[in-house]
């Protein structure tokens, strides 16, 4: 069966020229673009994976959007995990249905998207974010996308720990992960899925350090270039300019009672 | 609750100097490597991210697999899908609990590892292989980390048409995916996600002149590159070689009745 | 001796937020910027490599400009041969003091600099570019890095053949290099060096087809990244974003008489 | 006029599958391979770019080395400049005709060479080394290629400073360049070149803070990746393994009297 749009479903339009609409349906309202209106009740009750056109005859596709068009999307105030890596941190870390996750800072919720997809259902994802402004973002992303009860969302410094215990797998996308290892090792499993992303390679240093330090185990570094291409046959090759850096992936494993 | 390493659980050994053993555990079996014996029954209903010694007196970590893991251990007679790549297409098409999703071909099984845990609970992965041989070798690698049930093998040249409609999305690895393009849109949903990975750029530039032909939208190549680093956090720098090249990534989009 | 900047030279002005100008010292005139301006009769005849006011009280640093900085700086209409590139070609296809070397098309010239550096002294650059308004632009940034004696410019079209026999080394970058294999093998020495840049996966197959076809031998393709990093001692990290193509170098050589 | 292999030139003998052979000319010595054996008699006088058979029948093609070959042939005890870094560096560095130019540590020569041909003609290369096995070797390199006249090799502690002054620019690839900077700021001419290579993050990050205490302008750090790619036209896609990590570069300018 076809999926069929509803109201309140968030969709993709795709114009013919590629540009990317991400719309909430609402009975009566109308999107508007420099290539036309379309009314949201032609799309509501519709089938998706259709061609509509605008009232200036432009032709759009109306698509289910991907979990990675919906972390694409999502509002951004801060610098985000990119698919590149939350879709490699999902099997690095084991994020599986029914996993119990913390993750800080929420940020604007685009990792928390990633994994709170992964741990559905059954699972939760525990996210502390500090700053009240972060937080209310991160809420808005999630509702949008529907995955609001995945989630808990904790306004706290970490510095002061995790109510949680045992949990499966634990990220940090902070300033100093290096300072909250202990933290993160009270939280986690013995044996449980410890992650994190930093800027820069002083940061990774730093937590290195830490991370030998407090005898985390399994520790890799690495970083995840994507490279796009364009997509002409007769003319295949990559894009002129690409991001050339989000951040280093650290991953490792805290053992019991050493 | 720690994790408790049950018989007929695979689980992960990981020597001091970081070497990676994956065993499944059976009473009365012994682990055996160069830093000595560890018999599985000092592992069997222990808890997991414990230390354990081996009669030469050497120290190894006893840890829950990652998906990761599981994929990077898959016994393989084939260039397998890297979880660089299987997370970004966990994302990109949308690979979550329930989804329906057909691959092919099987190879090894690696990605079919990946669909499988992304599925879960829920859904159900399709996977078609002409070869007898490289299905064995999958049916037997999925049983391993226990998604087996998941995960529906078939013996088939794919030319015959995929015996399901209206799947959510689909993945070729085969030799030419362009061919193919025809049964791939009469068994995927209007607007689903269709994927594949292809080596050479030739494959790549057929494939794209294939999807233009056929309409498909939302056309995007790229390639996934990952860099790994050295763990010493007085000298951080990537390692001496890497893998330089796995495959292209094609995403698109079929559209209903154009 | 430090080196003095005479009128007439071109000279790099840095200002301290590392904004670079090229300009070129005349008597009597004025450069101007945001951040005031500095009379050029202030740098003529003065040592390089110093610190200099404008009259607002901003700082700049007038330096000798670096081959890399005339080929970043020429004026440009065309994609051109960046250093990353072109320093490679010259060690590859070893252009040094005393070689002779054909070049098609000129474009901007950024390659023709770098190769005119090459071969100085006693070497020649012969130059060949089909557009007279691209010739022109070439002959302007020539004269302005004074090179333009070690090149020989030609307007033609390189289907016709090449003047020069016997040459050292011969540089492709036009569009569609495969059509010219057979001229360039009688340009070149036997066991010449033949080189060629193409931004596209198509063009470069066609090359390798070519270069097969004619029996050249010690064939190369391959392509170079630059990724630069932010400077910040404590923040050492790639800079966001950075050039992902420029295009696949080819290099091959030429047997006689099989 | 093709060039003619004398004895005692080094040339270059590549099988028909692509195995390379670096050999020095002698007048009744013979080339010993599995492919089987080849007179150097048979190739002295004789006219480079040909084909040879050796006895057993196998194809083999007499080449002039280029700058690339010489360097990657050059025998090492030591990490080197590859030339992917080393003809940045010419370019970068204004390494041309005429130039004089300090190294430190000279290591196996493999960046000499490619300073020693950049200044050639009527420059001079200054190059420093601690260990005098490293200089025996790098010694015997230049001699190979025939550019030993335009080193001048010392074995020396660049603590104490370094014998030149004006120089217009210097290369450190020693261990801690940080702590050379003074030496170096007093060599260089005022608004010189400086370069160094350092393969760690923490390296890099050490010599930003020096380049930044001692008042150097102009910093820039960048690394520089080769993606080789196999070359047959119907499959054109790059290698399956690349190298991953050299060094970084870094480069700056010191400005006088500051």
């Amino acid at each position: 069966m076809a999926d069929l749009a509803k109201a309140g479903d968030t969709i993709l339009l795709l114009s013919q020229d590629g540009k990317r609409f991400m719309i909430r349906l609402e009975v009566g309202k109308e999107f508007h673009s420099h290539r036309g209106k379309i009314s949201h009740d032609a799309l509501i009750d519709q089938p998706l994976g259709h061609r509509v056109i605008s009232h200036l005859g432009h032709s759009f596709f109306a698509l289910k959007p991907s979990a990675h068009d919906l972390i694409m999307h999502a509002r951004r105030r801060t610098q985000i995990v990119y698919p590149k890596e939350s879709g490699y941190i999902l099997l690095k870390m084991n994020i599986v249905s029914g996993a119990r996750v913390i993750e800080a800072g929420t940020g604007s919720g685009a990792l928390t998207i990633a994994l709170a997809l992964g741990v559905s259902p059954g699972g939760r994802v525990y996210s502390y974010e500090e700053r009240a402004d972060m937080q209310a973002l991160a809420d808005r992303n999630l509702l949008q996308v529907r995955l609001r009860e995945v989630v808990e969302l904790k306004q706290r410094d970490i510095a002061q720990g995790f109510d949680e215990t045992e949990v499966d797998a634990l990220f940090l996308d902070v300033r100093e992960p290096h300072q909250y290892l202990e933290q993160a090792r009270r939280a986690l499993k013995a044996g449980g899925f410890f992650g994190a992303v930093v800027p820069t390679t002083n940061q990774a240093a730093a937590l290195l350090a830490g991370l030998e330090r407090e005898a985390f185990v399994d520790v890799e570094v690495c970083e995840i270039l994507l490279r796009p291409y364009k997509t002409v046959p007769q003319r295949l090759r990559p894009v002129d300019r690409m991001v050339a850096h989000t951040g280093y992936l650290l991953f490792a494993r805290p053992i019991a009672g050493d």
